[in-house]
């Protein structure tokens, strides 16, 4: 927490220089009130440090443009098990001179170095924005609307998130947010944002969405005209931990797959789960411009919370093993800590096992930093 | 050499996966074939293998818009130092079950593993380009301008290279090229490339040089008005290694700095070097989008080339220690070989070599991975 300090911006090298615990969401404001913009943006942004963000190599809503924390990231000070300091820090976009050791620290969840410091990447502010929820005619043709709207839109998308309908369901009785599409089957929340004149992306948006409408992969869509328009389009999917919570006992899985992989995943798990478990409550959502699921079933209506999780184990089996078969990973961006710990030795290969305690072992052979974690 | 396969493309994926012996160009033609860009572009691409891209995280003309080659990885397949294969192929976009191998091989120069596939991003093809050669007042201006540009354009900003007017000059004398903007000073080419309709760039790109000549850091500019003039202008550009040694022995340097201190670097460089050799002749060019220059003095008309190659490690001196000290990098693209090495051991902290000293030998106890480079 003392460690708090904006130590430089440098707006000609679009780099911010901050110490460990500075705020995600004053890193945002600083990079705002200079015309840029920090694209990191979490449900815990208000509360959350910018070194467990990078620890973690956080991702969240706007991976799909700028990546997560690792690529938002220049240089890094790093406090060492030999209790050194290791200044890595600096704004060069470019280095090869020798290993990128920063790579090592981030998303090594504090078990190699403790992040001190950290230049940061800025980028220019968009000026322009889209936002449109749109019913797709099946989770195949959410993932051919998204190659479309890249084809069209290119770096411009920045967010792409699929949701089932029970999600808009759940937040209508839960949390009384009412439902801008109505109707079965699944959801697209995808935003652009453009350096363009206010409403210029909205050709190519309406362009994708109308071709799309003709070759029946979406039924139907919604463009936010105004932003507090957008803003409540984005509440139902922001809200979705808070409402899946008020509507009953989950089972959370964070799963990525490689994108084209994602309907084949959601049929498998879909089918598996309504096999073992009859009336189970799916209401999955997630990243799927990054391939990454939050793919949180909920228990039948007429089991109880504890019931269901004492099925937690089970269910997670059954979930990361579909994952695993299709080329994926059990924690696309939450990371292994101790919950997934026991698990990587089911899904990780010996060889990456051993890489990874060996990379421990060398860096930390007295196992000083957050011990129990990861391995 | 036998490497050459390409083992899968998943377009909804936008990756595509080959061994590590596959041509750069044959990676750029059948992402072309398929209506996808893949980015990394080199003057050796028709001969150069994706493997020595990746152990050497190779940079060019488009790591502005789209980074080095580790940011065109998604996986990677590696032989270890104890004859294992790691499987970390596949196309997640993200995963954070455990430490990110890959980070480790690429950039390595060979020295921590033998890369044996890739699996690479692809992105949208752009379908608009603008290219233009602009006159800048000073580098200071040059600076000024890529902000601008990037203000406006963001990631449409492909390329930004900074010229020397001496590079015209060569260009003119030794390979015929004739110069399109005659006169002294600094020259920056750049290149933007949109989704958008063909010549929509040309509006935002005409306004942001239209008000940098009215704000004096422009002089004058041509805007590529066809495809081969956009070739002709970059010709000279591409050609600079062969038109710098038709012209005389040179000292090359590939200096990064923050972007930022670019003016002061080429100013201190400038001073010190035409010091110590009255009549040197400088050239310089690079990647200021990037912070990085090819920092490429020619020897003085009057010396021989050999006097002035006896030079080298002088120069090298006073350039790197300049770079240092403006929290630079000796070696921005083109990493540390042999050539470099011994320089390392003044610019990295004890610190950091000490660490990737434990790397090497935590994973290559045996030091059979390219000895004698880097370390």
């Amino acid at each position: 927490k003392r460690l708090n300090k904006v130590r430089e911006i440098d707006i000609l090298n679009d780099s911010l220089t901050v110490e460990s615990g500075v705020i995600l969401a004053d890193i945002q404001r600083i990079a705002s009130e200079h015309d840029r913009l920090f694209p990191l943006s979490l449900a815990s942004e208000g509360s959350c440090q910018v070194g467990g963000n990078l620890s973690t190599n956080a991702g969240g809503i706007q991976v799909l443009r700028y990546g997560n924390a690792r690529a938002l990231v220049l240089g890094l000070e790093v406090v060492t098990a030999k209790g050194e300091i290791w200044e890595g820090l600096g704004g060069l976009r470019k280095d090869n001179a020798g290993y990128d050791l920063k790579q090592l620290f981030i998303g090594a969840e504090g078990t190699l170095g403790i992040i001190t410091a950290v230049t940061l990447k800025l980028f220019p502010k968009p000026s322009d924005s889209q936002v449109a929820l749109v019913a797709v005619t099946s989770t195949q043709a959410a993932i051919d609307l998204l190659s479309r709207l890249k084809m069209a839109l290119g770096e411009q998308l920045t967010a792409y998130e699929l949701m089932h309908n029970n999600c808009f369901d759940f937040a209508e009785q839960s949390m009384g947010h009412s439902n801008p599409l109505p109707g079965g089957g699944w959801r697209v929340l995808f935003q652009a944002d453009g350096q363009t004149k206010a409403g210029y992306l909205c050709e190519p948006v309406e362009a994708v969405l109308t071709d799309a409408l003709e070759d029946d992969l979406i039924s139907d869509a919604v463009i936010a005209t105004s932003l507090s328009q957008a803003q409540q389009l984005w509440r139902i999917r922001e809200d979705q931990a808070e409402i899946q919570q008020r509507t009953g006992a989950g089972v959370k899985h964070d799963i990525s797959v490689p994108i084209s992989k994602i309907p084949v995943f959601i049929e498998q798990a879909d089918t598996a789960l309504e096999a073992a478990y009859p009336g189970i409550q799916l209401c999955t959502f997630g990243h799927a411009g990054d391939g990454n699921l939050h793919y949180n079933p909920i228990r039948p209506k007429n089991w109880t919370d504890d019931q269901f999780k004492a099925e937690t184990a089970k269910i997670n089996r059954i979930v990361h093993d579909i994952a695993y078969n299709l080329d994926g990973s059990i924690t696309a961006e939450h990371g292994v800590g101790q919950l997934r710990r026991e698990e990587l030795g089911r899904y990780k290969s010996p060889t990456a096992l051993l890489m990874m305690c060996t990379i421990k072992q060398a860096l930390d052979p007295q196992n000083i930093f957050n011990p129990g974690k990861i391995l």
